[in-house]
């Protein structure tokens, strides 16, 4: 049975990384001693090593311990491995370069599929849909396609940001620009604010957190989802 | 003789559009009764054609009239029989998708490195640098390359914005990504605020407009360069 949490974000303003969601990590990793970290979107040019001490810090308050896939000699090996995963945010360009390059990307596909817990958050998040072409990031490598797992059959976008009002940019709001990949592309997309999750179990795909969602669908007007929601009307 | 027009945004807050440089754009185009428009950013998802009604309602009260570039039957003959080009913004990467589809990409630089004036706005002045790895858009269609014509010798960021410090958000600010950039790639990136551009003459590049903009190079400190900078030191 698959087992995801797709998360907004790794950190909540006024918490530490990942605190906000380490009871619900708890359970999606039940039973598990160590899981496998992917830093390959590296943010702010984090390197893997100090990334993976992040992840490391965070999940030793749940008694989890982390490996870093740069620690494995073989990635696709690590992966076949893993009791369970955990993509953290940065760039989401970098790290489906990295995921092509490295050629792990077919092997998570296959044991997240098969039942290894998945956890993403932000970039780790906008790879479980079915293309990253919601991401909020800059295009600062080219991947060579963006084309990703569809762990979920619609897009993410994470830190998901509401229009302000009083603003005087001219620059196009999160909703212009989820409108504009809705001139060309059917896939739903759902803009998940900070602090919510979708929690995936088998068919079961759920909104979760204290906040609602924005559901953005080809050709009709966008909708407020609230917690709890049920979403495998989507898939 | 070179000449380029490079806008951070076609519209200010509270002004019509192009009407804050609308002074300038007659100068640029001195002489000439007519230019071409590319309106292959479609912002909004707007169509060639209506995208190409707004560019000519502007253009009229300067006295020169537009054509688009969709209606020609030969773009590459179009761009070669130009008196002037105006690029439109919108989506960055349909831009890009288009112009190689299109095959007009290398007819353009040709005609602009042979002095036909050129003028961007947003999209329209990403392609002018060297790439497109520092647009703001969302990665809605998936071009060929993120190379373009690099009429200056840096990338530009149009509509540049400066962090919130009130802002409770944690996803990354416009510096936060454009240091993400330096972490792989050499290329400086100029964040043009709303309201700047940059004036292009043969070997003169110089920064116009009110505001300052702010200079990213890898390994240095961003910089606040102030209106009539010469920026010939980054070519």
């Amino acid at each position: 049975m698959k087992k995801l949490l797709i998360a907004s974000t790794s950190t909540v303003h006024g918490k530490g990384y990942l605190e906000y969601i380490l009871p619900e990590l708890s359970n999606l990793f039940f039973g598990i001693k160590e899981i496998l970290f992917i830093p390959y979107a590296r943010p702010s040019g984090l390197s893997h090593e100090a990334y993976t001490e992040k992840a490391k810090a965070a999940f030793e308050k749940i008694n989890i311990k982390v490996k870093g896939i740069h620690e494995f000699n073989n990635p696709i090996d690590a992966i076949n491995n893993a009791k369970g995963i955990f993509t953290g945010g940065g760039n989401t360009f970098l790290l489906v370069k990295q995921l092509y390059d490295t050629k792990v990307i077919s092997a998570i596909k296959n044991v997240v599929e098969n039942g290894i817990p998945y956890f993403g958050t932000s970039a780790g998040s906008n790879i479980t849909g079915l293309t990253i072409q919601n991401t909020n990031d800059m295009p600062i490598i080219y991947p060579p396609s963006f084309n990703v797992f569809g762990f979920i059959n619609f897009n993410i976008n994470p830190h998901y940001l509401d229009p302000d009002p009083t603003s005087t940019h001219m620059g196009e709001t999160r909703e212009t620009r989820i409108n504009e990949f809705h001139t060309l592309n059917k896939i739903p997309v759902l803009g998940l604010r900070e602090g919510s999750w979708i929690s995936v179990k088998g068919n079961s795909v759920v909104l979760k957190g204290a906040l609602d969602a924005r559901l953005f669908q080809q050709g009709k007007p966008a909708k407020e989802l609230p917690p709890d929601t049920d979403l495998s009307f989507l898939m």
